[in-house]
């Protein structure tokens, strides 16, 4: 007997370990071939070697978070575990790895292939949905070092645009305000078809309300929003094109035969009202016909696009028509988009008229009617919508934000910090990419206000940092940057999501629901300097005295000495 | 009886019209869901008012080229086909659809989505992999207007980011010169599984030579490149570790038993060479181990990424010894990466070390052994490297590449031009995005150097522009731009790819590497100075004298008269 999920998998009842069983991956074109050749080059080799079993941990984080700010919104652990529990090769699989090899590889290494899964394979994360930092690994996968490392582009794939898209959602939730809606329009212009969709996914995450995607919408069931574009009105050419003119009333007690004509009559008193027909003379019929045409079809929320041909001289009093004449049969008009110019003064205009309108035609509430702005829009020119005041209700944002186009990936690694038990670090002559070598346990530490103070790496067999005791927290790399932290709440950040086929619990994956309410939280529980879009207060990410010195240890003993003559 | 066809597309044996049979799109994800709602609720109102079997034509097209060029190459038309020639409604997309519409659509108009597909559609376009021009249509569309808006955000969705990636890469290949071998790394830092999937196969269209991507490498036929990450080298802890030191010789006729002493005894002469010795002392022994390994996995393949340690010191003697090694058995190692630091004057090092070696012990042709360069590379890093002079035979280009970094974008629209032979233009206060009415036909027109001169959009029943016939192309908006054309060559640039159930003939869908042959074919008509990184010349895109006129026809009569007060 198995129980439907909120996302999509189904509850084993399996006795002791009621955990749910994971889905495959959202897109099916996520195999263990979506990675680079060199994964399997080295696998090889490693299977040659004899060390292809050699335990390793990994760890996968990045380095500096995107667009110029201090924070990262973590997307992507569900698909990297569905990768996981999914992982298996098939017959097809193994048809091309032996081509691709170009006949360099032993059949042994092929049967090995076919017997691989991720049974020997343990992941601890962070909760997806959490704010994160750089250097802290976000997923720590321990396994089979041949395993491990089949894994890495793939999960590193899965994270990046996910992280980076979540994150750049967050950004543009918090320049708008919690009190507008945002709808995510960015299908068209996303970087192909699941570029889209993990867009859709990510940005309702990171805060946004809904979107256009209809595929988004029945994947993960994000609620959706859209109305009609330009072209569906300039397919229209006149009122006579409307055959069926008659519109029930809301309450369904009486019908009008003719709304077209009602439309009309209330586009002739807007027209006639002094104060307000300063501004316009004749509308566009043709955009007449088709407002009237999509109120016909969608009386209950009537949303129309007014700038097909001129807002203020023709798309807003056309509009208005309509909306009154609903009004007439008890429906309530929902509102305006506007696609073009100078969204501040448009929708201050646009407001100003429906305010006329209200006071004009005594139409409690018609002043209050919804203004969406969209076009080419950013976490910038709402800014600058901001600072120059506007009147909008909803923004509509798409290229910009599912594109990521402020700094377009962000740079997850995979790094090897151990093998065999023995920790590993890569060099670099640039620190920044020098990696932090062990198995390390991660904690955020929290201070009196509830603000996080810093976050905080120890080694594995380190006793854990505890509440109300003082902990030297250090700089990774940076000798002289350190400071005694005095925790009230210590957060270990990492759960197990994958334990393979040993005893440990592992965590549920949470709805998608669940991820995007943990990162309003999460950004709620963090110091607003630290969050902030001009030079923003950067996050202390340290290590602790003990893991310092073996870092700086380890350091001196891999890199090669030099010799001047 | 069925032929199989390279593009993985079967000849159907079917009399007449023995046209390939299209198969689905590449992602399944691709499906008539991955689209905006308001083409549901636009297909909704169409259909309320009786409209939605009307004709219409849409034209999709851009506006500017990317990165500040003044050149695109069109790709994604192949998906584009694929979706049409697929687009049929499940019942469960129609569940959902009911469910998305909240319940305020009529049965009616399920029933007719599910009879839905494009038997009435007919696409014509220019061919995939064609260098194309802003305001030129790429693609035109005509068919029932409620299904061609159906089919706007994904047609829009899959050319988008094919034709700006595509683009991308062939700025690449420009200024890396056709001599360099180009292989695209992105993978892992690519926008999601298919915005890298999409990425491999686009950069391959757009001149690059292979990539590390194994499920493009697959789904395309895309030549595969990779050897070993860092990871691999800082898995290996000394020498020790190797169990297997036997190595058989390339002819099969010796077998050499301690491949490992071998090594050690080229390292220790080359380190007792007294001009290479002067720049190190020890190497890091367990990168020579990594390296030895990897050689024995890969003898007649050996390339090794050589900074993990330190490049000058470690990693190039290393790399060094172990080629010796396998020279003897006679083996031909083939290069190194470098994947990070100041990679022109590595690669230059590394080539006077590689010579010296050559000259040293005689080895002919040691000093040319391929130097492959990664590490953030972009349009702008490759010529600063050309600048500065360099000894890198390969490029391995990611993130800037595939995520299309220097701008995320490109603005692909899909305008309704006609409908019910009616020509229709949407208005727009930015005169650049005025659309340009009517369904036209396309031409270039040739020179007398074989460069193309000029596009040229007309009337579809304008006679078409002949060879040494002088016509006026003017500019579709600017009144004092325009010139007298005499072509000498006269191209059509639309082919019909899709001709529903009518009996037009249309076109195969060509392979992967006849689209990429195209690009480059096309590349080389195109006058240097269009093509070229900074200041490029304009590309002149035109109008007929008598389309210029009606332009301006409708536009007066479309735009409402303001009225000053």
């Amino acid at each position: 007997m198995a129980m439907k999920k909120e996302n999509g998998a189904t509850m084993a009842d399996d006795g002791e370990r009621r955990r749910s069983v994971i889905g495959p991956p959202t897109n099916p074109m996520v195999t263990p071939l979506l990675t680079d050749l060199y994964q399997y080059t080295m696998a090889y080799a490693y299977w040659k070697a004899g060390k292809h079993t050699e335990r390793a941990v990994f760890d996968l984080f990045f380095r500096r978070s995107p667009f110029v700010g201090e924070y990262t919104v973590f997307g992507g652990l569900e698909e990297c575990i569905r990768f996981i529990a999914h992982f298996k090769f098939t017959e097809d699989d193994i048809t091309f790895i032996r081509d691709a090899m170009a006949g360099k590889c032993e059949e042994g290494f092929l049967d090995y292939l076919r017997k691989l899964d991720c049974s020997e394979v343990e992941v601890y994360a962070i909760p997806e949905g959490s704010v994160v930092f750089p250097r802290v690994p976000l997923i720590r996968v321990e396994g089979p070092v041949a395993v491990a490392q089949l894994l890495e582009t793939t999960l590193v794939n899965l994270v990046n645009f996910a992280s980076l898209v979540a994150t750049n959602a967050a950004r543009h939730r918090m320049v708008a305000g919690n009190d507008k809606l945002l709808l995510e329009f960015g299908l068209r212009r996303a970087q192909g078809p699941d570029g889209g969709i993990s867009a859709s996914r990510y940005c309702y995450m990171g805060g946004f309300d809904a979107t256009s995607n209809v595929a988004a919408g029945r994947l993960f069931g994000i609620p959706l929003k859209g109305t009609h574009s330009h072209a569906f009105v300039s397919s229209f050419m006149s009122l006579d094109e409307i055959v069926d003119k008659s519109l029930r009333s809301a309450d369904g007690t009486t019908s009008c035969e003719d709304f077209v004509s009602l439309v009309q009559k209330w586009l002739a008193k807007i027209q006639r009202t002094k104060f307000l027909s300063g501004g316009f003379g004749e509308t566009n019929l043709s955009e007449l016909a088709a407002f009237t045409s999509y109120a016909l079809a969608f009386p209950t929320n009537f949303l129309a696009l007014v700038d097909t041909y001129d807002v203020l001289r023709s798309g807003i009093p056309n509009f208005c028509a309509v909306a009154m004449a609903l009004r007439d049969l008890g429906y309530k008009a929902m509102g305006i988009r506007l696609d073009s110019g100078d969204l501040a003064y448009l929708s201050c205009e646009a407001r100003k008229f429906f305010q006329a309108i209200e006071k004009e035609f005594g139409v409690p509430g018609f002043g209050k009617m919804s203004i969406t702005a969209s076009n080419d829009l950013n976490e910038e020119t709402l800014d600058h919508l901001n600072k120059q005041g506007h009147q909008v209700d909803a923004f509509g944002i798409g290229t910009y934000l599912v594109t990521c186009y402020a700094q377009a990936a962000l740079g997850c690694v995979f790094k090897l910090v151990e093998i065999n038990n023995q920790p590993r670090m890569k060099l670099s002559e640039d620190v920044s990419k020098v990696s932090i070598p062990c198995k390390k346990r991660c904690y955020r530490l929290y201070g009196k206000e509830g603000y996080a103070l810093v976050d905080l790496m120890i080694g594995e067999n380190e006793p854990a940092p505890k509440i109300e005791e003082r902990i030297l927290c250090r700089h990774p790399f940076n000798e002289s940057k350190r400071a005694y932290v005095v925790p009230q709440r210590v957060e270990e950040l990492f759960k197990c999501y994958w334990s393979g086929n040993s005893d440990k619990m592992r965590e549920d994956l949470p709805s998608l629901k669940d991820v995007r309410e943990r990162c309003m939280a999460q950004l709620k529980q963090m110091r607003p300097d630290y969050l902030r879009r001009l030079n923003p207060t950067p996050y202390k990410v340290s290590v602790s005295a003990k893991l310092y010195d073996f870092i700086h240890f380890l350091w001196l003993n891999e890199a090669p000495v030099g010799e001047l003559h």
